[in-house]
C-alpha cells in the first residue's frame, strides 16, 4: 500500500502534534508540563468530557490548571499507549488507551484527543473518552 | 491552503467511510440499520465507552442487537452535526454532536467515532464520549 503523497502544510502539522503529543504524554507521566503550555497558542481552548474542568475551557492559564489538577488526581503518573494516528492538514487525532492509579486505585481508560494545529502551535484540542477509568 | 495529493487507497477509504457514516446518522435518526449493517464485514467489531454494550463487541449479529438497543433508547432519533472529519489510509474519525431525547428527556453529547476500512466495508470502529448527555 503506497503512502500518501502530502503537502507541506499536512507534513508540518502533523510534526507539530506529533511534538506536542509528546510533551502532553510526558506532562501525564511527570507532571511536568511546561513544554506542553509553551505550544499551545495564547487563546488555547479545550474541551474536556467530564468533572470540574466539563466542558469547553478558554485560554491558556486556564489549561495550566487544569493539567495540574490531571497531575493531582493521577500523582503517580498516567501512561499512554499510542494505538493510531488520524491526520488532515489542521487537525490530528490520537487514539491511546492510558493506565495508572487515581487516588490510589487502578485507572484505565481508552481516549481520542484531537489537536488543532494553527502555525507551530496547538490552538486547540477535544478529548473523548472511549472506556469508563476500569477497563481498556 | 492546497489540498494534500492523495491516493487512491486514501480516497476509497474516505469515500467508503462516508457512505458508512451516512447509514450510521441515517440509523441514529430512524432506527432503520440495515444500510449501515450491510457495509460492516462478518467479523466485525465495535468499543463502546459504557453500559450493557461497554467494550470490545464482536461480530454482525453483536452490531445488529447494539443498535437496537440505541434506537430503542432514542425512540425518536438522535440527530447529529457533523463537525470534522480526520483521514489515514485505512482510518477515518468522525468527530460530531449529537441530540435527542432519551427516554424524554433531553440529551445531548460530543462523540468521535473510528471506523476502519477493509476493502469496501467498515471492520471495526471505536466510540468515544466528549461530554455527559445533558450537553454539548
Amino acid at each position: 500500500m503506497s503512502e500518501p503523497l502530502q503537502t507541506e502544510q499536512f507534513q508540518s502539522t502533523l510534526a507539530i502534534a506529533h511534538q506536542a503529543f509528546e510533551h502532553f504524554q510526558h506532562g501525564l507521566a511527570t507532571g511536568e508540563w511546561q513544554a506542553f503550555l509553551e505550544m499551545v497558542t495564547d487563546d488555547f481552548s479545550f474541551w474536556f468530557p467530564m468533572g470540574p474542568f466539563h466542558g469547553l475551557n478558554q485560554g491558556k492559564a486556564r489549561a495550566a490548571e487544569f493539567f495540574q489538577y490531571v497531575s493531582n488526581t493521577f500523582s503517580s503518573g498516567l501512561f499512554i499507549t499510542l494505538d493510531r494516528v488520524i491526520a488532515n492538514e489542521t487537525t490530528v487525532v490520537f487514539e491511546f488507551r492510558d493506565e495508572g492509579l487515581m487516588a490510589g486505585a487502578p485507572y484505565k481508560n481508552r481516549v481520542a484527543v484531537s489537536f488543532d494545529v494553527r502555525g507551530d502551535k496547538i490552538c486547540a484540542y477535544r478529548e473523548y473518552f472511549g472506556s469508563d477509568g476500569k477497563s481498556n
